[in-house]
């Protein structure tokens, strides 16, 4: 175990052994094994999006064992999808990379809801049988459905833990209690990757915040306290500080569309913000593979970095 | 096992031997039995759609042994139900055709809902009972109720599993999400077949896509990836794609009403497009038994071809 | 169905539909496929006496595939293992013969027991999770450890009905209740079917009976009502007559060592006595493979004769 | 044991000694351990209303071992807190302290709702294993969803207690059943705390009421019992007469904020009143930790004194 | 996945996904990883013959801890210890080691008994708890208390699978129903890894084989049949093919006490029979850890030659 590792797992010794190890797994796989960063592979968009507005654009994506393929080839920590694609899958890849089972998934033919909630879709004891490392939830803090979602996932953890499995969870503002804007809001961004840490996530994935400010009682505390806001890093930094001062491990999905230079500027602002790493979907797999590789290859370079 | 039961097969090697029986027993069964396609008798419209809607046009159907009899005569690869027909024909075909217990129905007598959720009618325990080899359920994607039939379904094919049965699952879209249009548009349909591989699913059957694209977002990738839809074997490619790239066996109902011979040239495009197969109700069991094994034969045929 | 099985078959009526199809896929399964005679290849030889005894005469046994390749090739009924041959060969096989889990067995390396008492080694889940078509159990009728096999057998037979599993029982007699020589009395082993047939068992395999009658109190009556006995058919009659009149079917294990001829004019007796057909473990197996066929059809055209 | 002590949990003997053992933990625990009296850290702020709103007053708050550290030095009786913040730090403090779980949470991005209803976040067999003494519950009576709480609370609290684990619940009005006034009405919060009692709470926490009278029903027998409400220690002790006549253990939140003066006056009153202790979170752990540390010790020294 | 590895996992394709992957980790770890060879480190001894005797040659080992490292630092596949040693030391190795957990113990203070029986001292549940990736069991085929053991692992196997966990069971022949030079017997060691691989076990640990014949019956067939068993090769080889011919791992303890090149002798027997690997605990723990570490890597460059 090397040092940036012993040192993230120390905050989880009221975990149990098992949750260690397979966090430890996570944290020790691939190009960034070891140096207590990650990247990971998402592939719930079909189930979220639809197939071929997640995959027409690379159609060997329609397989999943081509995001296994790919996961492995990059060198990614961890790849995460829903049960169909996993059971279909696995079985070529045993052991060569650690698998969340995504537990829940939410799809775009369901009629438009202000207050969102996804489905559950799978079980702890489907992530046992397919040997997964952990289960994935998402929850949408600011729908009004928030205590279906928070209880649902209040549930899956505690067994989950039992069974030594770790557990990531995709908090995602969203709903009647939040503008589009505040979706992605510093504050908001903050007090959602701080209630998955209360509820007992071990990996929170969050998206990258701007620097907008929802919520109108937070606004006055961030500016008499001056809180630092300005720059990706400045806001990954709060971030990081909101998951008990980076006590649990944080990641970020999304960054710049605009070229892939901005991308990695993104990237970089994560890491100097203290950000534990990526999960990049689309933005890895719907690339053909070789491009997708030295791409996901470039993002880890910068996480390896000092 | 034939070759092509063995590939087949090949794909559920992540379920445990008892599932890889039940369904190679679907597909070893009645005339298409080791070509890798099946033809599937389904009755479960006496509920759907009231008794004399059903069967009145040939009153023999009334009787649930009607329907094996067909099935056994016609060399159909499974025959689907609901709890109280195979309940009260099974006893005399025992052993006679793989079953498949249709564990959730949905009545007219209902009142209309924009929003529509079936009733679980049967479990995982009546169709071990009454020795089925899988278990059929139906979801209603873009029904405002889909997280009741997801975690329905989700409970079921868990339970299922472990108790070696197969998992059928029909995927309707239906409900305010989508246009009545909508509920057959070549993106919906491969968008809910997905939807149902993901859940686990281990036979899909959707209903044949028209060329119709209904959601907006979808549009853009379609035409700009140039994704072939004239045809119905183009369609059919397009749905099988969405359904792990061809690693789970989507079936399909429906076809041209205006003559055998357009119901026939809508099987061969869906034997083109690599579909697994039909499930075919109403079109036969409203005819005479003779004409409809006689018609049932017909399109076994073309499957059967190369 | 056939007549025969369809006869067969009413017998079972007070069961669900599910053991009754599990039963007839046994009988319609092979080269005796509705006959309703059957031909079953046994290996558990192994366990109960060692590898080497079992399978170095031909040593491809050692592979538990080579069994499923023998049965299948042979058209036997039924293919019956314990639970590691099974789990470990049953991939390349699903679905290409019925499949009974034997659920205890008994090892030569015990010490020596007066009476002795087979330990369970699987269960009911298993026999579903690796789609079997019943469960297999023997009991040692004799054996002052008695209660606890048939309380052993109840449990697991209770609960593979409700699961839809045939159940059969190898009834040995056996312990020190019995001489060595009325372990295959034939009023004991009359005796022992019943017990077998009371217990709830849907096929029960005994040991080919001998003239000897071993039991004081049974003897006067055999003489008094002149019990026809000389002969194999006779003494098969009396053992079917002892099993319900022949509504549970009774198959035998044994036969004439002295030639294969001997052997097939014991299978004739069986035959005309009414027997349900044989159980035939190393006097296949041990042979090389085109040998074993051959014998096996042999048998085979015997049953199917009228 | 103190008599004090010993005098209180003489109104538990109805409890199970596990029960009692955690009640006498928290009563014997700290600066005020003997003394009957108790001052809590409260820190489920970071849930209720965002990170920084909560924390970035005294940055060193984002850690939850900052308030472990901080109940330990000021010698608090005990420590409350949600499960991802206990889980995290509990480790370096086991033993220290005695620890309430908060077992549900509210957040402040769910969107606005008249009628309130906090989720679930944790379980008895959580606190448990993270060796808690109590659990802690959220009720608000005045919503209309008081019935999904109240069976929530008494299902935990059945739980609790055959685990020997206290029941401390927050007892706060809120809802469309009270106007914003009522909700620190002296009326009301005695009868929140009553409903906490009779729903089998061992230690109840209200707001400090107001002088403010709710219900119009209520106000009559105020008046014409002339029950003395005009001063702090008036209405606590009627808030204490309320749960059980002193039987049950009531505690409190708030106290003036124009001045630490201010503050310790109403503290007094709570001492002269009956009231058991105070429950203390922003106003200390918001503050430098050595003054808070001071400022929590004041409070300690008013308990203290006869 | 390497090849080697590929091939071994293609045999335990019965088996759920989990355990597939857990049975890669193991193949996949430490220096012999990918090479389909393993070498595993157990530490029981000090339960089954004491402390003093175990440990006071090299007292480093009392410490749980140094046999973690040990294995570690000699790149073994897996350590295998009892519940305590595990629950003590993991915390500081989790995710460095494949574990597995000894289930059942035996010690030498009981009477002594002609016919043994382990006790058992751990769960599935622990396992997982502990981030183990498979359950361990010993059973003493020979011993008259064989049908306890037999219950005990078939019930623990059915759970640990289930969960995803491997099986690995140590067949040590034992007890009154053989010679003391029998439990080496190469026919009794071929029976008692036979009997394992029935159970279920996915990896099976036997004594490595004296030239001894125990059991008479089975002298005549080694005779007949003329089996080699001259050389350790020649036994090992027997073995493997009396474990599904090679389809279940069979792993040796045991070797040549008289010098290292003696031992390493038998260890390339092994590998030229066929063996997949060796299991070497006081041999390794009880020399300086520089010279076992030294002594282990040499055992594990013959494994690793062609």
């Amino acid at each position: 175990m090397t040092k940036n590792v012993a040192s993230i797992l120390s905050y989880y010794v009221g975990e149990n052994p098992g949750v260690r190890t397979n966090l430890a797994r996570i944290l020790n796989h691939g190009t960034l094994g070891g140096t207590g960063k990650m990247v990971i592979l998402p592939v719930d968009q079909g189930f979220e999006h639809g197939p071929a507005r997640s995959f027409a654009e690379n159609d060997l994506g329609y397989d999943p064992a081509y995001h296994f393929k790919l996961a492995v080839e990059a060198g990614c920590n961890a790849h995460a999808a829903p049960l169909g694609a996993i059971e279909t899958a696995v079985s070529d890849y045993v052991g060569d990379i650690p698998l969340i089972l995504k537990l829940n998934n939410h799809d775009s033919l369901a009629p438009d809801s202000a207050d969102p909630v996804p489905s559950v879709t799978g079980s702890v004891k489907d992530a046992l049988r397919l040997g997964c490392v952990a289960v994935g939830f998402t929850i949408y803090p600011g729908s009004a459905q928030f205590k279906i979602m928070y209880q649902e996932i209040r549930g899956i953890a505690e067994e989950a833990k039992q069974c030594g499995l770790a557990v990531v969870v995709w908090s995602y503002p969203r709903g009647s209690g939040i503008s589009k804007q505040g979706e992605t809001a510093v504050d908001v961004v903050a007090y959602a990757a701080h209630i998955a840490a209360q509820m007992g996530a071990h990996i929170i994935k969050v998206k990258l915040p701007t620097r907008h400010i929802e919520l109108e009682k937070a606004q006055k505390i961030y500016e008499s306290r001056n809180i630092p806001l300005k720059t990706v890093a400045d806001r990954v930094k709060h971030i990081v500080q909101s998951t008990f001062d980076g006590k649990r491990m944080v990641i970020f999905s999304g960054g710049s569309k605009t070229s892939e230079d901005a991308f990695c500027e993104d990237i970089r602002g994560i890491h100097r913000g203290g950000g534990f790493g990526s999960i990049i979907g689309r933005n890895s797999f719907q690339r053909p593979k070789e491009e997708a590789v030295k791409f996901l290859k470039k993002v880890m370079d910068i996480y390896a970095g000092q």
